[in-house]
């Protein structure tokens, strides 16, 4: 890279830095609260008489390393217990100690679920996950998912101290926000922070990053030198476990793990080609809601047939199961549609706390009434002979036999008014939590998570069609 | 074969032929008439001193052979000139004859072309061909084309003395009628008459030649044992030439010629599959207009957008170079149709005295004004770069760049103006003989071969749209 180029970029990022990074009155408050927290669960737990029973507490997560963005007011604390200790006990203990501590600190607490319930509070702007976990030691087996999390922020304390690279770590988060591309839950299927993390140590920095994703492709394979030096190994001989996701960055801490695993395809895509454009023409605006921008100028275009189904959800279940099954209703109903010769040019889910929308946008929405159906070929005697005693108007077409046959849905609203009156529960899958029996069907509107064309005005509900 | 599905069969067969083989006077009264012109043109060489440029004359075609049909009225009388004879005196020469037998015998003639000019005569119901041509011997190469029409006569006359399956071959020639698949013109892409002899000789008769179809696949190779003999081959040894048909009947007379080029694999096809349906269900239908009767069954339908286009015909230009012409500029117009996203669920030609109907059927005929273009994956730099510069708003999906493009024809009328107004020359081949330039366009009319939707109240003529 010439000079003048890296001097370009270096504006433009030293003005993103200025804006996101947090600054030292907020990182001194932030450490000062971790401590207090900290010292506050270690006091209960010797006046409780309950020390015996964990290894130690300590701060994880990115305000603990210096990697968070400004405005970042999580604080995770993680509690380790023995690995002797019975679950039903960590949990029993978890929750009276993160209680009393948030309490006697004048916040709010809440308990949450994951794999086991912590506790959630509220510390005046802050907010606290108090989380239980064994102590391992490297290369052990975990014993719940979350025993990783302490050794993570260890190996990645270790690192960056050697490498201190925590800056370009918050331009990467911001530019994948901006892209609408962070994140690894079921939802935005992104980056994580952690993945970030390694990405930067990897290629040492942001812009570096950015041009090595140039020569990413499919299947994309990255080990840190660190787990060569970590686990001593030889660079040649060791086998590394298969997977088959877009790109596999293999956990430091866990080999067998792909930090990755959330990624889509289409979100890895997405960083290669925005990369690609930032290297090229370097603008502030990428790191700055660019996603929102792109979808509002693709937007700006004539549009198809609308359609948008509305269903009620119970807003206890949270968002890594609902996402999941609206995309899985929204396949087994784009399957359907396709064999109904429904073209769809452009499809999406969007939940609020209340309703999940899956909207459709078709090529048309009225065919007419007759479609061929293609049957096996005339060398095929038997498929021929079960065809046409199925169908009339039966014909040869080239190698084929065929038939003219009656289209079952010639009007787009009458195969919708059929899901929501539960009619096709035996050719669409209707999960659990997201059942479109009853559902409110939209004409006129599109709703996704980016973008959402919601007319009130212009909205139209289909009934008894 | 069990008894009585034999028995079964040859009712029926038995009842086609007596109502398609010629009568005893019929064959008579042809035979005589056959003789006489035959006799006057040797009269004719004798006065005019011509005797030392012919080596004979022949009687050819089915009537000569007995394999006609009833009020089959073609008789087919070959001048075999010598070989050393110059080509222009050919011509010459079968003029003045051709033209004196007629008149002598009372009839009416014309002047046809195809290689050479021949005459061709009315007299009574008769139409008589007296075409010119070189006498050739077995093996030898042929001159002109028609060199080997003698010959197919001489075989198929020896080897149906030895094997009388002249009834067979009827049953075959009127069972292919009725399913609209005989001629091997390059309209009708059947079967011709010198194909079906073959086939009933090689089978030993018509059901056998049923029965064997079905096992018949798409490249079929048919050598007939006749073959063996003549040419006094070892059955292993001899090379056969490779076609690319999907039937391959070696010519008996020439090694190198494929007897079934003309058919088409939907007329292979169709004839597996009647013949599967007649084995099963034997019945007198097949035989009488039977293609008709299912074109009329599968067009009683539901229908989609029709549009025909009207093409003025020059009515010199014959069929077997108007069809072909048209059939290319309709792949054309259909190959450009398809990537304007209209689908098509049935198309075909038709062509009358003045004009040729180029016939379409649509799923829809107005489409969104907007649709994805699809472009390279993100890994092709290259390519994605010369996309975005080419297209606004562009987006990624899966692994590859789109942008949503303003549709150039969201209305087909639009697309078929732009055809009759010459604008789309460059993207559509238009033939010289049928070029759609000037043509007019009908809205709800499908004209093609079999069945006409003409009517002619609904017309509509497209102008201007």
């Amino acid at each position: 890279m010439d000079l003048k180029t890296k001097s370009r970029y270096n504006k433009i990022l030293d003005e993103v830095l200025l804006d996101i990074s947090p600054s030292n009155d907020e990182e001194k408050e932030e450490k000062i609260l971790s401590k207090k927290i900290i010292e506050e669960l270690y006091n209960i737990l010797h006046k409780e008489n309950l020390m015996d029973l964990i290894e130690d507490i300590v701060q994880v997560g990115s305000t603990a390393r210096g990697t968070n963005l400004k405005n970042d007011y999580d604080i995770d604390i993680f509690v380790r217990f023995k690995k002797n200790i019975d679950k039903e006990i960590l949990k029993e203990t978890i929750l009276k100690i993160g209680k009393k501590a948030i309490e006697n600190l004048g916040g709010k607490y809440q308990i949450e679920y994951a794999e086991h319930p912590y506790i959630s509070g509220n510390i005046g702007k802050y907010e606290i996950d108090i989380v239980p976990c064994y102590k391992l030691n490297w290369m052990e087996k975990i014993i719940s998912s979350v025993d990783r999390t302490p050794l993570h922020n260890e190996f990645l304390i270790n690192t960056l101290k050697k490498h201190p690279l925590h800056n370009d770590v918050r331009l990467l988060k911001k530019f994948l926000k901006g892209l609408g591309i962070y994140g690894s839950d079921l939802k935005s299927k992104g980056f994580s922070g952690y993945l970030c993390e390694l990405l930067i140590i990897h290629y040492g920095g942001f812009i570096n990053t950015l041009i090595n994703a140039q020569r990413w492709r499919i299947g994309e394979k990255i080990i840190l030198n660190e787990i060569y030096n970590l686990y001593n190994m030889d660079k040649n001989s060791y086998k590394f476990k298969d997977f088959e996701d877009p790109l596999i960055v293999y956990d430091p801490v866990d080999l067998n793990r792909n930090v990755a695993a959330a990624l889509s395809r289409e979100n890895f895509c997405k960083f290669i080609f925005y990369s690609h454009q930032f290297l090229k023409n370097p603008s502030k605006e990428y790191f700055y809601n660019y996603n929102e921008k792109i979808i509002e100028r693709i937007n700006n275009r004539n549009k198809g047939i609308l359609i948008t189904l509305c269903i009620r959800r119970n807003s206890e279940i949270v968002e890594d199961i609902i996402y999941p099954q609206m995309e899985k209703l929204q396949r087994s109903i784009n399957k359907f549609l396709i064999e109904n010769d429904f073209e769809i040019i452009e499809y999406g889910t969007y939940a609020n706390e209340n309703i999940c929308y899956l909207s459709w946008e078709f090529l048309v929405g009225v065919l007419p009434n007759v479609y061929v159906k293609v049957g096996p070929p005339v060398f095929s005697k038997r498929g021929v002979d079960s065809f046409i005693k199925k169908y009339e108007r039966c014909f040869i077409k080239d190698c084929n036999i065929c038939a003219y046959v009656d289209r079952k849905y010639p009007n787009i609203y009458l195969l919708f008014n059929d899901i929501v009156s539960g009619k096709l529960k035996g050719k669409i899958k209707y999960p659990k939590y997201v059942s479109p029996e009853g559902a409110t069907i939209y004409e006129n509107i599109f709703v996704n998570q980016y973008f959402s064309i919601i007319n009130m005005n212009n909205k139209k509900i289909i009934k008894n069609y």
